[in-house]
Parts: C-alpha cells; structure tokens; sequence
C-alpha cells in the first residue's frame, strides 16, 4: 500500500463495514458507499454503523460516503459488497466511474438467478479491463472487527491480483491465503449458505447434533459432487472457503442462513422470517440457482432439493427433512 | 437376528450403555459388563445408568452383569466399550471364555501408547479366531437413546462381519454404513480427540467461531496428512467417522475432548481436570501416540504438537495457540 491509497466498499452492510474497518486500520484511506443517503449519514453521525455491525467504531479514515461516481474517482480497489441478488446492478453503477485497471474484489457469496452466473463472471461482464478477485471463507463480521483471529482466502486467476488483495488487508488479524480456483471458492460460498439453510431445519426440529454432523459431512459431499464437474479444485472444496466456511455457517450462532432454517422448522413462514430480517440471508436465493446448476451438470443435489421443497414448494420442514435424512444416508460414499 | 441371539457389551460408560440399550432395543438378550460388581447393581437397582448415562431407562432384555466369564458364555457379539488404555486388558479377560468366530466390536477410540496399534490390531493379537470390526462416527450417547437420528461407520477388512454387525443394530434410528477402510475410520476417531482438544482451547481463550472453523478445517488437513501415508482412504477421512466426527466433537457442548481443551486454556490443571472427570477424555492420551505416528510417518501434526505441548510441556495455552496460528496459517495448502 502506498499512502494516499484509496479504497472503496460498496456496501456497507456487516460484512461491507467490517472489510472497510479492516482497510482504513491498515491505512487506506476508505469510503464506505451505502445507496441510501441517510443511510451514511447516520453511519458519520453516530461514528458506527449502528444498524448492521453495532459496537464497532469507525477507525480514522474510513468514511460513509453515498456519492458512488464521486467516490470511484482515483480509486485502486473497489470490494463489492452487496448481496448477490443486487450484485449485477452494483457494478453497473460502478462500470461508468472506475478507471481501467481497477482491482475488484468480489465478497458476495452467491450464483445469480436465471442467468447461473457467478459473481466474478458478473464482474467480467459489466467491468471490461478490470482484475477481480474474490475474497471468502470462514468469517463473521462481528468477529473480525473484535480481532478474533480469522482466515479466508482470496482467489483470482490474475495472481498478481490476489497478492496485491492480500497485501490490502494484512496488518489485522484477518489474514488472506491465495488461490487460483475461483469456481471452487465461490461455488463452495454458494453451496455452503444452502446446506446451513437445512442444518438451521435440522435443529429447529430438535434432530441434535449427532444428526447435524451427518448432514455437514453430506454437505460437504454434495458441494464436491456439484463443483468438482464445473471445474472446482478437490483442495479448495476442503479448504477454508468450502468445509471452513461450511462448518462456521452450519454451527455458528451468527449464521443468518441457519436461523432461516431453524425458523421454517418451528413453523414461520419464510414471507414472515424475510420480512422481519434487516440482513439478507443468501441461501433463500442460491437455493433455486444451485439446483439449476444441478440439473445442468446432471449431479444429484438432495440437501439443496430438500430445501428446495421446504422454501418453494411449502413442504413441511418435518417432512423433508425426514425424507432427507431416509435416502441421504443409504451408504457412506456415493458419488 | 435371531431370536435368543446374546450380545455382550464390556464396559458400562456412557456409549456401551448406549449401544446395550439399541441392542436390547433390537431383540438381543443384551448383557452390560460392568468390571466393578457395585457399578452393575446399582444399575440393576436404579433401572438406568445414573452415573453414565442418567434418564435412559433400561430397555427389557438388557441386563447389567460383572462376571465376564459367565456373561460371554454362548456369546456370537461381543462389543469393547473401553477407553483405549485399558482396551487390551479387556480383550485379555475376553480371550479366555469367548468362543472361536465370535464377532467383535471395537467403538474404543484411540491409539494404544507405546506400541501405537490401532484397537483392531489389539483385537487380532489378543483374540485370535475371532471376527473384528469398528464402529465410528459422529454420536453422542445422549443423542442415540434419545432417538435422534444418528449415522454411523462400521469397518472390517471381513464384509460379512461388517454386514452382521450393521444388522445388529438396525431398527432404531442409528443407522450403521459399512466400510472395508479400518485404518481410516481408526485413525480418524483418534485424531479427532486430539484436534478437539485444541478446538477447546481455542474457546477457552475466546477467540471465536471463524478461528474454530479454521482450526478444524486445518485439523482434516492434518487427519489427511497422518491417515493417508499410514493406509486410509481419503474418502474415509472426509465421510462420517473422520470430518463428521471432527466436527461433532469440535462444536458440540456434550464433547470431553473439547471440554479439557476449554478449561485447560481457562488456566485449570490436567491434573485437577482429570480428577474432576468421571469419564475419560481419550484424547489426552492419544496426543502423545498421535505425534508419535507421526513422527513414524515423516509428516507434520502441528496441531497435534500444540496440544501436545499444553498438555505434556505445560506450555501456556494462548502462547501455544497463538504460536500455531501464526505457523499453521502460512498458506491454504501443503501436504
């Protein structure tokens, strides 16, 4: 980093604010775009973001700003941190402002609907002679802005691009491993939201946690069955941004897709749990592309289906679940 | 099954309760062989194992007993419910009244010290004519009398066996797959205990979810990296009994491994740790062995040497820590 380098997160949701944290502490001077206006003024006003990351002060030089051209100009690195579903749009907005050469870094864990895409190839489609990165793995925002040690991985085809990536944010206790698999890495962040959507099922219904583990070793099966043939590395599967992450989201108190799953499971509608989320839950949306994807690749996807059934088709929890865990577990190995 | 068929349970702790209760469940004339006679009459007495296993009440036909020679008398199943210090002990008090092709099953996990034989090994040095077999996988006792659905291993070298002994057990909600990788499904539930331990520790110094996640995603690295030089399978590694059950006993409150880890990183001794624990932790045993293969094999078990350290050296638990994420989380992979 040299200084004066400026950085821009667009997004800033928990994760957005919380990579934004980790650049301005590092040095980067850091704007943290949010679309709503009053938005980034409270953000500036009250010296965090109250809404989605609490507790967390701003550090010097991070600043809310919600002028998007504006903030693009003489900037290096723009991380993209909206949800997938709005993915496309962000960088459209952001294709008319950023120079050439610009470093992207996609953080957005998800496969766009209908068109099947993921996000880096969002990115090479609407950000012509830009470098993308995409960075994921096993890591609550809350964690990483309390210095909880975290690692994730940052995967490009452009080495370079990843080294540079990894260099933007060493200095906190976030620390970024490279890799050149980006179908493994975001096809394992895609995956991995779906399976914690039936893990969250798996403990609304009361089912413990003998079962929980059964279903992530399964889940972890059915993210290689369907990455392995479109091109994912077996190492990365296993890795930090498929089984690590996995695990954290299939676990951990924090994972918003694995409460969606708990609160199908004890009886809420999804209309009711969406709307009464402030945060969007990924899985919700990926589930309908991971299984498109499925059926592309001709690979059996029974976690994904299952909640499938419970989320589109109103299938009850209990019931497919129950159907699940009947035909998941015929033998140990199955491919 | 047949009906009258008897089976034998050795050792009357909180899994081979679990297990005489499925097989009693099944229509075996189940008998649980406590060692001390004072143990097998007060469950006789309370109509459930208060110390081990409180509030699962004891199934018709299962039968707590504690004169072995008596009890394997006419016996074709004989499961080892053990800790693995005292497994080839058992087997030795076994040999003697047990007949030729009796079924063994060995649910002991842990590498014996000094001699570093996994427990199928024990079995065919100390109960030769006999058929053996393992069972692993992610299961907590509590869970399984509970009827949570619970998916385990069985693994024998001999199909057949392995068939009989998943026979044996069906029809309650444990579902049994069988395996012909032994030292996979050996060397995994070994493993595990140790890289619970650290899982432990890790919550303990609070450091939060998204470094558990690494540590385990690093823990099945490391599992890989022993197992697959000594002979296991890598499906093996990543099916139920190795990641399923590292996962099971890194994050589930009922684990022992991770709750020594825990306290030990709170600043309690091994010493009053142990003495405060009716049950035993395997794992505390098993680290020694674990670096001991690994020494054997050539290859790296960091993890395994961090815990070795807390546990053998005194070594502060946040130094030991902190030390093998700096070293640990150089890059995403190496073998």
């Amino acid at each position: 980093m040299k200084a004066g380098d400026r950085a821009v997160v667009v997004g800033a949701g928990s994760w957005g604010t919380a990579l934004a944290w980790v650049l301005a502490r590092g040095g980067y001077e850091t704007l943290l775009y949010a679309r709503r206006g009053d938005q980034a003024e409270r953000i500036a006003a009250c010296g965090e973001n109250e809404e989605y990351l609490p507790g967390c002060a701003l550090p010097e030089g991070l600043t809310p700003v919600s002028d998007l051209p504006d903030a693009l100009q003489g900037t290096g690195l723009v991380v993209i941190a909206v949800p997938s579903p709005w993915f496309r749009d962000a960088c459209r907005r952001i294709s008319g402002s950023a120079g050439d050469g610009t470093l992207y870094v996609s953080v957005s864990k998800g496969i766009e609907e209908g068109s099947l895409r993921r996000m880096s190839e969002v990115m090479a489609e609407e950000l012509p002679g830009g470098r993308y990165t995409v960075l994921s793995g096993p890591s609550f925002a809350r964690e990483v802005v309390r210095e909880q040690p975290t690692a994730v991985v940052v995967a490009s085809e452009d080495e370079d691009a990843a080294r540079e990536v990894q260099g933007a944010f060493s200095g906190s206790r976030l620390r970024l491993y490279t890799n050149r698999d980006v179908v493994g890495v975001e096809l394992g962040g895609a995956v991995k939201n779906v399976i914690a959507i039936a893990a969250g099922a798996v403990e609304g219904l009361g089912l413990g946690t003998n079962t929980l583990a059964a279903l992530i070793t399964r889940g972890l099966a059915e993210m290689r069955r369907l990455a392995l043939p479109l091109g994912a590395q077996a190492d990365t599967l296993s890795g930090l941004s498929g089984l690590g992450d996995l695990v954290l989201t299939c676990t951990g108190a924090l994972s918003r897709n694995r409460q969606v799953g708990a609160r199908l499971a004890e009886g809420e509608t999804l209309a009711a749990i969406e709307a009464s989320m402030r945060m969007v839950a990924e899985g919700i949306r990926t589930t309908l592309s991971v299984c498109a994807l499925a059926d592309m690749a001709g690979v059996e996807v029974p976690i994904a289906q299952t909640v499938n059934r419970i989320l589109n088709q109103r299938k009850p929890p209990r019931e497919a679940v129950e159907d699940l865990m009947g035909r998941e577990l015929k033998e140990e190995f199955w491919s």
